[in-house]
């Protein structure tokens, strides 16, 4: 059958322009639209409903290790944003400031979140009394605002929804406990749900986070070869609990300063399903996130019994659990071919006179647009193992993309090659020095993306920037 | 035993200054703290549970319904905000205004969204060509700021959580179908989940929404007889189309304005939980929304078997799809009683040594105090029926206190009598004036609440305030 090339010739190539492809995608798909405020965007439905799947597998998970939610105030005083010297240094210049209330000027401007690490302080500093009282592993769902200059759709935008969890804790090792812990959670979730591979690794002082004693990531790798940091989990130690006096009595009855945490996703992951997955027909989701994971399609509805045949299909597969819609539209089958595949719907589900006559139906997948022919009677079946099956060779997929997108260096000159000719991570040694970092950035754009949890053979012994001695291992590369 | 004393002396009682017993157990059941941001407050963990189960609940209801979820940004820049010319009157002297965005003045001052309807308009005229697109049934969950004066928590608030429906139609008639459907869904919501009975009616043009056609609001009643409007639902007609320009193509392909709808409620029904069902040893939950709904209290737990036996309880409740907790602290009993009554869980089970010996335990209801002995083999049976028994019973309590709360009068003597000295809604009849409706809010400081949308018996055939011919029955009464 001829596809109606209208939806899909709209669509950039991603080997053409992957920038332009991606764009593309999230405004044909219906992800989101622009709006009236420059640098903030609308999410629609399609968009909004896979960040509420993200939230309740997240949230879920969450409280399965005693976080509790919480909602804070969305603006910060002034005066309480200064409170941590790093931590000014680092927000102050790209939060939105409101300095009147109705019809007065207030008296002390105040930002919208950029996030929320005071206001916790502030809060604990009060509410957290003696060690009966600890840890405290509180998370909100919240919308921030950072000034961007240059923004683009759930890469980097004046306003994005994320969650934010902020925990206290009565030991160094309890914080640096709960740090480890959530940087797995996500690469965990990641993974297994999303079907995205990450590297997890720890920043440079550099790349850190501001007011942070160390900041752990999660590096995924995009189609096009650049990472994505994909959510971080930070340790403070006791920075934040001296700067806001938030000290505690211990089972000795002496004061001690907390130890503090904090750790975060947001709808940038969105961006990361996008170009970790999509294709040339537009978005491809992974069948664990997707908010509808089967398409029921009917082939010349008009005639008797297709539709009926096709509202059973979907009754079948809703009753086995599985999210399905039924395109009964007035558009040509080819027209919601293309749109489902737009969509990134992982299977659609053909269904024609024929095929009832002969008591089958096609499933076709989304990621490999393979076709399947069903019995009638187990479409449920098939269709719950074949979403299991595509969100195995999904993963396995992208996997094999990181892996064989992973250049190891031992020299300068190798550096500078693989960033102009080899995409995806550089691993290569580094001396510690801000210096060499800077440099590297500076002659090619690449970045110090992590230095990896999971222990791995070194590439060499000397800093492949300055050659002196190195015991660093880094993964550098080009980043959004 | 003996009860702990502590918790329960620092609260109020509600018939000394129910202002103050408010406060105070929003304060003792660590619902919510105040905030270094005036006039905003920290939703706690057992406050913000509540939320979690009220969005739930009605997230579900709304996709019965057909709505989509959705995001739109956060701030509204001030030429869009003056669009529609009653709703910029209503909400600019209330908002916050964004003048700079990091180190730089905006070109154009923004306000922090008081509600979306401008947001959702811009959006839909761009979105909405074709009858094909209509109806549009988007829905968002947000915080949105309002610059009030004088603030309480959930009831009036700076920043407070809510959703709010925007829904776009071909014709007005389609537009107020769904504005009386959410409007009843809100009810149906507020009876059978929070045992909360209301008042479906209509505001008059004075106390409708600014911009809106008509107003729809449920009003429930507090303890203290003072009413509290708890959520509303507003028909604009064409009125913000013609404003923003939406318009569509019909079958006969005419250019039509789109008539739209828009609806709301907030964690204000917190604050309608509170002071509709507490008492003086704190809050009392309904069991639907509570998020805690057993607490199971082991007494003398350091001897042998009686913690085991407590954990069994809890995983056997569990396993029956209650919410439960064990409550194996340090405290004494009777402090933990205290707790939980405080924090209205609807049920505690005491278990001892004797009971354990005797192959029992109790159940104590929060809502009457009643105990019930019940058989070990038994408690997820009974609790489960308890729970049911509970909100039935609450909503009847509730229901009786309202019914026995509504003054009919015909005189405008018998009307200030009764704002004096008989708590609760006024009947009375009302000639359609706004001279009216302002003297009697002058003169007694009570407002029209609602026109009833049941067809109800006229109180009389005059206006209650000028005594011209009326026809107009109208629920009166102090407000939150």
């Amino acid at each position: 059958m001829a596809k109606d090339k209208k939806l899909v010739e709209a669509i950039t190539s991603m080997d053409v322009d992957f920038a332009q492809w991606y764009t593309d995608v999230v405004k044909k798909a219906e992800l989101i639209d622009y709006s009236s405020v420059k640098g903030c965007m609308v999410i629609k439905p399609a968009g909004y409903a896979i960040w509420e799947n993200i939230q309740n597998e997240l949230d879920r998970r969450f409280k399965e290790t005693g976080v509790e939610n919480v909602y804070m105030p969305i603006f910060i005083p002034e005066s309480l944003l200064q409170k941590e010297k790093d931590h000014v240094e680092g927000f102050a210049p790209e939060v939105a400031w409101v300095t009147h209330g109705g019809l007065n000027p207030l008296q002390e401007r105040m930002c919208v979140r950029p996030t929320s690490e005071t206001l916790f302080c502030d809060f604990y500093a009060n509410d957290i009394q003696s060690y009966r009282d600890l840890p405290k592993c509180y998370n909100q769902w919240c919308s921030v605002v950072r000034w961007e200059k240059e923004t683009r759709p759930f890469l980097r935008s004046r306003e994005f929804l994320w969650q934010e969890g902020h925990t206290a804790h009565a030991t160094a090792e309890d914080a640096e406990e709960r740090t480890i812990q959530m940087l797995n959670l996500y690469a965990d979730f990641c993974e297994e749900v999303l079907a995205m591979p990450v590297i997890r690794g720890r920043k440079t002082e550099k790349e850190k986070f501001a007011g942070a004693e160390s900041t752990y990531t999660i590096e995924a790798l995009m189609h096009d070869g650049k990472a994505l940091q994909s959510g971080t989990s930070h340790n403070f130690g006791d920075g934040f609990a001296k700067a806001f006096d938030i000290q505690y009595t211990d089972r000795d009855n002496k004061l001690q300063y907390v130890h503090q945490t904090s750790w975060g996703v947001s709808t940038r992951m969105i961006g990361g399903i996008i170009m970790v997955h999509g294709d040339d027909s537009g978005l491809v989701l992974p069948p664990r996130i997707a908010p509808v994971q089967v398409m029921v399609i009917p082939i010349q509805q008009h005639k008797d019994g297709v539709l009926e045949k096709a509202e059973e299909l979907k009754s079948a597969l809703k009753a086995a659990g599985i999210r399905v819609k039924l395109d009964d539209s007035e558009k040509s089958p080819g027209w919601k071919f293309s749109e489902q595949e737009m969509r990134g719907i992982p299977i659609r589900v053909e269904l024609g006179p024929k095929d009832i006559e002969a008591g089958k139906c096609i499933l076709v997948r989304r990621d490999t647009r393979e076709k399947l022919e069903c019995g009638l009677d187990e479409v449920s079946k098939k269709a719950a193992e074949l979403l299991e099956t595509i969100q195995k060779d999904m993963y396995a997929r992208a996997k094999a993309h990181l892996e064989s997108h992973i250049t190891d260096v031992k020299s300068y000159a190798a550096f500078k090659d693989a960033v102009e000719h080899k995409p995806g991570f550089i691993r290569a040694m580094w001396c510690g020095s801000e210096e060499c970092e800077n440099k590297i950035k500076e002659d090619t754009t690449a970045t110090s993306r992590c230095m990896p949890m999971k222990e791995e053979e070194p590439v060499s012994d000397v800093c492949v920037c300055c050659g002196k001695p190195a015991h660093k291992l880094v993964y550098w590369g080009k980043a959004y």
